[in-house]
């Protein structure tokens, strides 16, 4: 299995899942009659992470992903969405962003020393990354703002979060 | 990158996470004075698992993916817990069940057919079962796990979920 493969095409389609359940948010909002926007701050502990910053650090989490495994610059995206149509536009970018990775920028990512900004200059492996950190740390966020909408009743579930999966016969 | 490495090292880890989110949560009923137990049918959603249902879930997730990707049998864990001291118990069966398998056992996973119960016999390789439905959906059950004891007031933060990562220099 090549790094590519676990990262890139998945980010994406966890992305494309959660714009949907944004959607679903609106849709419920709108049939409820309130302003879907009042969602933004909502949070399961008051010391966590709101709403907004939950979609946000998972987008800047994929952009991070294949930008530090193939060495690659990302955009920046400054946390300032108070809106949920301005918070799919944030995915929308990150997609865009994503789309433009190839397999081949890849190669060698395994081997790639991988140092984040609370790790004082020491690094990982590129592989222990991706299996350890990375993958454990997009799906947080993407589970808590999924849970943050179930939370106040926005109508999802479980296959709204995994998406659509093959089906070979 | 090879399919036990993906799987087997990091669903240990987290099981490991998951028990010392148990035992946080022991610790902070004990603070409050109330009975922890009292924290097994929370939930997030009036139409969601409730957390020993999650932990539960999460528990058979991890024995699936091994079982699954080689072939193996597992074993059948009835879910008749009623005690935080049960879901212990179950999360070190779970664990000591993937202590017996090795990287050799892997061989081929990527290739395998993978059907789920609810596929009707269609079927997904084993690369597409580890990164489009395997990992997320076990991430799904660990991170509400999480969430719900958040919730409830237990003292979590990010680093117990995580867990230790590796540090070189």
């Amino acid at each position: 299995m090549n790094v590519y493969d676990l990262t890139v095409p998945q980010l994406v389609k966890m992305l494309k899942n959660v714009d949907r359940w944004l959607e679903a948010a609106i849709s419920y909002a709108e049939k409820k009659k309130f302003d879907v926007n009042n969602l933004i701050k909502f949070r399961l502990a008051p010391d966590q992470l709101a709403f907004d910053r939950q979609v946000q650090t998972m987008c800047d989490n994929a952009k991070f992903i294949a930008g530090r495994l193939t060495g690659k610059e990302w955009p920046n995206h400054p946390d300032t969405e108070t809106t949920f149509e301005q918070l799919r536009s944030r995915i929308a970018l990150v997609i865009t962003y994503l789309d433009t990775f190839t397999p081949e920028d890849f190669v060698g990512a395994e081997d790639r020393k991988i140092s984040l900004p609370w790790m004082e200059g020491k690094w990982m492996r590129g592989d222990e990354y991706v299996t350890q950190f990375a993958l454990a740390n997009f799906y947080f966020h993407a589970v808590t703002a999924y849970s943050i909408l179930r939370n106040n009743g926005v109508e999802l579930g479980k296959r709204d979060y995994i998406g659509g999966v093959p089906m070979r016969s």
